[in-house]
C-alpha cells in the first residue's frame, strides 16, 4: 500500500533539489537511491544513533561533520542495504560513493552526507551507487514531485511516505521547514549529540551557523524520536539531519528562535507520529502520557519499560483493559515508586487508584475507548514533576509475521 | 495439553506433605489450590521479585519470613488470581487465609508461607481459600500422586507440569531435593535476596539453617531462574522458596556443601529448563553462551538485550540466520565493546568476525541448525573472563494469539 500524501508548492524551502533513482539495491526493482542537493551549500546538524554497532554511512558520515565543521552541500541516501557489519569494505565503499558524487555535483568529498538504511550484513554494492549518479543528476529538482521521490525512495518497509512542513514568518520573510523520514521496525531512536533505521532529513531555508541548528535540533528530536518506540529495537543507522541552506534570507537569532524552534518541533512531532503509525503491523497508536515523576528522566524510563512490553503490547492489540501489565511494567522498570499513589487512566476513564482497581472502573467503557486506532494512557506518580510523552503502539501477530519472513 | 510426566517414589524428601483441590478461584474450574506441609517444621529462604509493584502474598510471605526467622511450617498456593493491586483488602484477605490455614494445621499464622499467582487486579476472593481447607487438609499425602497434585494445581497457562529432582548421598545418608515450578508466560525473574509469575518450590530433607540455605540458594537463583527470559515481563508475584526439613538426618555442613548445592544447581537448572520450553507460544529454545566480556555482569546485560530483541526473536522463530540483529542487539545494550573483535557462532557455525559476515559463512548450514528446537548461540566479545549462559526463546504468532486474547 502506497500513501496518498502530495506535496504542495508551499511545502519546500528555498536552496535545495531533491531526486531519486532505481539503481538495482532493493530487491523489489523500486527507486532505492535518492539525493538532496544545496547548490549553495548548507549548514547543518546531525545526531546518530547510540548504538555500539553502527552502519559504515554513521561513521563516514560523523567523520564528514568533523572535517567541514557542518558543511554539507549533498545528502546520498540508499535504501535496500544498510551498509553496516560490512568491515572495512563497508567504509571503503561508502567513501568511494561520496567521492564520485563529489565529482558529479563540483564539491569536495567530505561536503557528501551518506545515509544507508536496508538489510545488515551484505556487501555494499558501491559501484551499482556509482554507477546511478549521472542519472540522479538528472533527475534533481525543486518542485514538489521532487521531494516527493525523494520521500518515497528513502523507504524500506514504510507502506506510506512519510514527509511535514511548516512555514514561520521571521522578521516579514517566510521561512519554511520541510521533513522527510522512513522507518517502520528496529524503531527505538535513542540519538546522542553527535552521535540505523530511522533515517530523518530536515531542510529549511533560514540561515543558520552549526551551533544554533544544534542548539535547535536536540530538545526537538528529544521531544519527537526520542520519545517513540515501536519495537525496543535501536537500530545501527538511525541519523537525524538537519539542513538550512540560507536561501530565504532569514537568520536564526534571538528575535526569531522561539518561532523557529515552535515550527520546527512541530514537523518533528509529526514525523514521530507518522513513523509509529506506520509500524509494522500496527493497530493501535498510544500515546503514554507519565507525570508526577521525581524527574523526567525517570518519566521516561518508566515510559520505555511499558512501551517494551510484549504484554502491554499484546494487550493493546486485542483492546483489553488489563491494567495490571501496566503496573507490572511501571513496577520493573528500576524506577521507585509508591505503587498505592499511583494513578491510571485511560482515555479520561479513571482504572486504578489507591493500589487497587478504581471504584468506579468500567470495563466496557474502557474497551471501548482502547478500540480507537489512537488513545492516550495517562500515569501520575505522584512524586515530583517529571514529565515524559512518549509515543508507541501495539505488539500484533502481523509484526511477528513481517519480521519472521523468511525462506531459503 | 497436560503433560505425561510422573513421579517416581525416589523422588521425594521425607518431612513433607502435599496436596490440592479445587477450590473455585480458576474459571476453569480445574485445581487451583496446593498445600505443602511440614508437619515437623522446616527451615526456609525465600527470594522474591524486585518489581516495585508486588503481590499481597509477597508482602506478607516476606514479613512472615523475617518475623519467624525462616521457620515454615505451610506452604499455601492458589492460582487464577495473582492477588496483586488489589489494596489493603488484598493484604487482609491474605492474612485471613494464613491464619484460617494456621488453625487448621495447627501452627502460628506466620508460619503459613502464602503465594498466588493468575490474574492481577482481580479482588482476592479469600473465603473461597478459607472455605477448602478442610478438603485440602484431607488430602494431603506423601505420595508421588500427592507431589504431582501440588505441582499440577499451581499452573496457570502452563501446558506441562514442571518437576524436577535430584538425590545426593551425605555421610552415607540419601539426601532428596524435589522442586516443582510454575511459569510460561511474564517470565523474566528478576529475584533479590530477601526480595509475580514464576512460582518455584523447592523441598529437601537435608538439616540446613537458614543461613546456609541462603547462601546455596543465591548462586544456583541467579545462574538457573535469574538467567532465563521468555518475554522480558518480570512478574509482580514471583517466588522461589526452599525448604529443609532435615528428616534425612543428614546436615548440611562444611563437608556435604559442595555436593547439596551441585544437586540444587542441578534441579533449579532442570525447572528454569522447563519453563522456558514450555514458555508461551515458544517453538525454539535458545542458549545464549556470551563470554569474553569485562565482567559477568556486562555479559548477562548483553544477553538480556539479545533475549528481549523482538527482532531476535522473531528470527529465531523462522530459523533465519540473521546474525546482523545479534549485533544490533548487543550493541544498544549499554555495554561498551569493539564491533570488529566480536565473533559469533550458531551452532558450531562461524557466522561473523572481524566486523562483518565469516567468510565460510553457510546460510543454509545455519537455518538448518536454526531449524532444531534446541541451539546455542555463541557470542565472544574478546574483552576478558566476563561470561553468561542465558536461556531463551523465540518470539511467534501464538505467543501474541495468547496474549491478546481478549473478549468482552
Amino acid at each position: 500500500m502506497e500513501g496518498t500524501t502530495t506535496l504542495s508548492t508551499e511545502a519546500l524551502p528555498k536552496g535545495f533539489q531533491w531526486g531519486a533513482v532505481k539503481a538495482g539495491i532493493k530487491a523489489s526493482g523500486k527507486m532505492d537511491l535518492a539525493m538532496a542537493v544545496a547548490p549553495g551549500g548548507a549548514t547543518a546538524a546531525a545526531m546518530f544513533t547510540t548504538n555500539q554497532v553502527v552502519a559504515a554511512p554513521v561513521t563516514v558520515g560523523r567523520n564528514h561533520m568533523a572535517s567541514t565543521s557542518g558543511r554539507v552541500k549533498a545528502v546520498l541516501v540508499n535504501a535496500g542495504n544498510a551498509n553496516c557489519a560490512t568491515g572495512q569494505a563497508g567504509i571503503d565503499g561508502c567513501t568511494r560513493t561520496c567521492v564520485a558524487a563529489a565529482e558529479a555535483f563540483g564539491c569536495i568529498f567530505d561536503e557528501v552526507f551518506p545515509s544507508s538504511t536496508g538489510i545488515i550484513g551484505v556487501p555494499f554494492p558501491a559501484e551499482k551507487v556509482i554507477a546511478a549518479l549521472p542519472d540522479l543528476k538528472a533527475a534533481l529538482g525543486d518542485t514538489p514531485a521532487h521531494g516527493e521521490l525523494f520521500a518515497r525512495a528513502i523507504m524500506t518497509t514504510d507502506t506510506r511516505m512519510k514527509t511535514a512542513s511548516a512555514t514561520v514568518k521571521i522578521n516579514g520573510v517566510e521561512v519554511t521547514i520541510f521533513g522527510a523520514a522512513k522507518g517502520a521496525g528496529m524503531i527505538h531512536p535513542r540519538l546522542g549529540p553527535p552521535h540505523a533505521t530511522m533515517l530523518v532529513y530536515i531542510f529549511t531555508d533560514i540561515a543558520a551557523d552549526v551551533a544554533e541548528l544544534r542548539a535547535a535540533m536536540q530538545p526537538a528530536v528529544e521531544q519527537s524520536f526520542n520519545s517513540i518506540s515501536i519495537d525496543g529495537d535501536t537500530s545501527t543507522n538511525d541519523t537525524v539531519l538537519l539542513l538550512a541552506s540560507g536561501a530565504s534570507g532569514a537568520r536564526l537569532d534571538d528575535l526569531s528562535r522561539a518561532s523557529f524552534t515552535a515550527a520546527l518541533n512541530q514537523v518533528c512531532g509529526k514525523l514521530a507520529h507518522a513513523i509509529v503509525d506506520d509500524g509494522e503491523g500496527v493497530t493501535h497508536v498510544v500515546t503514554l502520557d507519565i507525570t508526577g515523576c521525581r524527574s523526567d528522566a525517570e518519566a521516561k524510563q518508566i515510559a520505555k519499560s511499558i512501551a517494551h512490553s510484549p504484554l502491554c503490547k499484546t494487550a493493546w492489540s486485542s483492546a483489553d483493559p488489563n491494567w495490571g501489565r501496566l503496573m507490572a511494567a511501571a513496577g520493573y522498570s528500576g524506577v521507585q515508586f509508591d505503587p498505592a499513589a499511583v494513578t491510571v487512566q485511560i482515555g479520561s476513564l479513571p482504572v486504578y487508584e489507591n493500589g487497587m482497581r478504581s471504584p468506579s472502573f468500567d470495563e466496557a467503557e474502557t474497551h471501548r475507548v482502547m478500540q480507537q486506532r489512537e488513545y492516550t494512557i495517562a500515569m501520575n506518580f505522584a512524586q515530583g514533576e517529571g514529565v515524559c510523552r512518549f509515543l508507541t503502539c501495539d505488539l500484533t501477530e502481523e509484526y511477528v509475521h513481517i519480521n519472521a519472513d523468511y525462506s531459503t
